[in-house]
């Protein structure tokens, strides 16, 4: 008999994939920063500020963003189905209008419960609104069969990423800056990462030429290109790309034969100009040039967590293919189906998200009444942002354009890359972690998104209500800046 | 320019781990079966049965099982807290007691909204709440920080695989017959099943002789085994292991230097003596036999989709991770963050299950009756199954232990194995066919879940209602045994 020894598992012998994954925004600063809040919370008087303003993360709701009305009141029937049984006590009582309780029955009738399980890529009915929605957004027709429900578009990314990556030697075109889901999963897979820059100059704006370059870079050391992730609108940027950026995107992924993988989960965080999704642009390029994108592979990815609905918590996506072969997408299916399914209850607000109240109806009023409240905020909250990063000396930010975010460039003196160094930090991560020391205030470094060698900077969310952690940003700066002269 | 080509992603060149998964639980038969469902529901009159029976998928809810009445109105009130400025309509126009809205305030004291991202490993309450369930079942500490919730047990099952997969040499010791979920996601990982056969004879029993010997050939062929992943009560077998049977499940952890994998589910399905824990167990020996068995790492699994809770559409579970080397936790913490958190609203639904109406508060007598009801109907159902496969010719049958399934040897006729190689099926899986196109009753081939060679199997759930379709079942039996005597 062989004597016990200590920890089978280590760090040294586990997936060395899931080693190598990086994902700063749940990193070391959001931990401390919680570790900050819950000493608040127990009376801790020794920190230098009051609050913890978690702008690491897009989480409206953490915050002080209200659910949507129309929303909830339908999920609460869901969640409790005999309320059916009182539509009198719902709608005197407590102000339920009857497009809830229609819209609640018509979900039932179709789920039969939110505790059972659904098939793999969701409820027919839900996955029906979904084609109907994009029929409606793009002007092209959608088949509910190629929509995929997932838990929050993270999952859905999950999945591609899985049944696309064939080996070590697949690569996929990931911007950077980008969101870090795309380098972890890729890790994670045991697959490449090939990295194109976003022109910071041009508003973050998508350069083919750029791309182009990557490819081949790629290619010459052995890699198999097969996709390219495009985010829009953009996270960290926050940029919108134009039907003009959108198809020569389009054309890359014909000339170089990619599969392109479009996050569109900020398609209504819009401030500037107006959303093209990929799919309606491939509709149109399909139809202007017959022939020529007959064959383009697209998946784009939508989600309940950002936008005006913000419901983060609810774990609510979805993906449609476009152009897939049928065994491809039965292996997604197979894929998908070993998790068995998405909550259904966030398979609902997919639905109630993508047909909302309409014009006329009982509940339109009021549900207009908070979208709109809820976009008008965040865009008033993004510009006194940027307002206060144009004061800020050594800081440089594009104008807000969407999404939930700025990424502002930081010019950090030679003393505090030093100071950095010694503490084998990167720059960038230091004074992240120096203003959430002095502050409370939490933002991501841009070394966790990526950037240009030698750039710093930082995403922070613009969710948090108020002016005060804007001010509590500028005087550590100032103070920062005096401090590394 | 180069010319567009067909099908960037085949079948061919995608994720062949992907390919290589199989998972048939949500397979063919399933597909086929909600194909019939779709065209009777159409009024389709050509298919000679009337209605289709899903006994593939333990989901209590898509069949007549109803939810509990105190989880469900504490989750419409999370959903729609407004709700809650209305107590006195909530009490006297919908019958909701104190305890229930007392709950609900409690929660969203901690999670703010459920529709906000919680902490990667779940809410810290609900963490809490577990914890003490984990003490109060075993009589030994749990500390909050080593429970993570998961979107189901299966996400939690994926997510320590992820981990503990170092490279394809790695082995884990998986029961068979066994739940596909392990087999597919060891696919996906391209890690190696090692399995070890349960003996029917003796109930499902684990037989640790014949798992010491499935190590010894993995370990002659390179394979590196460091798990084994217990289900218990099982699935597909219903089987509970004593106390006994789990020390010598220990011992052989210690022996042969395993992390256990205790999935636990099916925990409050038992019927059959009483479920004992991997967890009470391991502290109880370690108390006993100081030193031996200090260092066993231990992983089990919990689920709100099981149980007489059976809200599978929640994706809510957990795990408890007891000696992991902390820093392999922080690997597993990194890892679950990419996805960002498991569904708020189902992991409040965990809080309820671990924290149900004690004895004197206003919800304890209907919940205790709703409780008990569904217990006792799962038991009556699963006798009056297990009586009817007794009278099948060729037909033998476990009594059943526990969990949602019967898993029934079939003896078939050479001439009916014959007709299956024809038709390039396996035989049980042409068995479950043919009796799904007779009688529209989907079961799932013992094929799915593994078996000794040159036997067949079916797994059959117990939660359909009535026994219309156990007769069903019983005619096309004898039918079948005749056309291929």
């Amino acid at each position: 008999m062989s004597l016990p020894r200590f920890g089978r598992l280590t760090v040294d012998n586990i997936n060395p994939n899931v080693k190598a994954a990086k994902y700063a925004v749940r990193g070391e600063l959001a931990t401390k920063a919680e570790e900050y809040r819950v000493r608040l919370e127990k009376g801790d008087k020794s920190l230098p500020f009051d609050s913890v303003i978690f702008a690491n993360i897009g989480n409206p709701q953490q915050l002080d963003q209200k659910p949507i009305t129309f929303f909830r009141q339908v999920l609460s029937l869901l969640e409790y189905p005999p309320l059916l049984e009182n539509e009198d006590v719902l709608k005197n009582g407590l102000g339920y209008k009857q497009d809830v309780i229609d819209r609640a029955k018509r979900l039932l009738k179709d789920i039969r419960s939110v505790g059972a399980y659904s098939q793999s890529h969701g409820s027919p009915a839900v996955r029906a609104s979904v084609a109907k929605f994009i029929e409606q957004r793009d002007g092209f027709p959608a088949n509910p069969n190629d929509i995929y429900l997932s838990g929050g578009a993270s999952s859905g990314v999950n999945t591609l990423l899985n049944v696309m990556c064939e080996g070590p030697k697949t690569g996929i075109l990931v911007p950077i800056p980008q969101y870090p889901l795309y380098t972890a999963t890729l890790s994670v897979l045991d697959a490449q990462c090939v990295p194109y820059h976003l022109e910071e100059e041009k508003a973050w704006g998508t350069e083919v030429d750029a791309i182009r370059a990557s490819v081949a870079k790629a290619k010459a050391d052995g890699i198999d290109v097969r996709a390219i992730v495009v985010i829009n609108p953009g996270n960290p940027t926050g940029a919108s790309l134009s039907p003009e950026d959108i198809k020569s995107v389009l054309d890359l992924a014909v000339d170089e034969n990619l599969v392109v993988i479009a996050d569109e989960v900020y398609q209504t965080n819009v401030f500037v100009g107006e959303f093209t999704s990929f799919k309606k642009r491939l509709r149109e390029l399909q139809k202007a040039v017959p022939g020529r994108y007959d064959h383009v592979e697209l998946a784009s990815l939508h989600s309940v967590s950002k936008g005006m609905v913000g419901e983060c918590g609810h774990r609510g996506g979805y993906f449609e293919l476009v152009g897939f072969h049928p065994d491809v997408a039965a292996e997604i299916y197979k894929f998908i189906s070993i998790m068995l399914c998405p909550p259904v209850i966030g398979q609902c607000l997919v639905e109630l998200m993508v047909n909302p109240p309409k014009e006329g109806e009982p509940s339109y009023e009021l549900y207009q009444k908070e979208y709109t409240g809820i976009r008008d905020g965040l865009h008033k909250r993004a510009l006194a942002l940027y307002e206060a990063f144009k004061k800020m000396e050594g800081v440089e930010c594009q104008e807000p354009q969407g999404a939930m975010y700025l990424f502002p460039t930081i010019t950090l003196p030679p003393k505090a890359v030093e100071a950095a160094k010694a503490k084998n930090r990167f720059p960038d991560e230091f004074y992240c972690l120096r203003l959430l020391d002095a502050t409370g205030v939490c933002v991501v470094p841009g070394s966790g998104f990526g950037q240009k060698e030698g750039t710093f900077h930082f995403r922070t969310t613009f969710l948090a209500p108020g002016t005060d952690w804007v001010e509590r940003i500028v005087k550590f700066h100032a103070e920062f800046m005096a401090e590394f002269k």
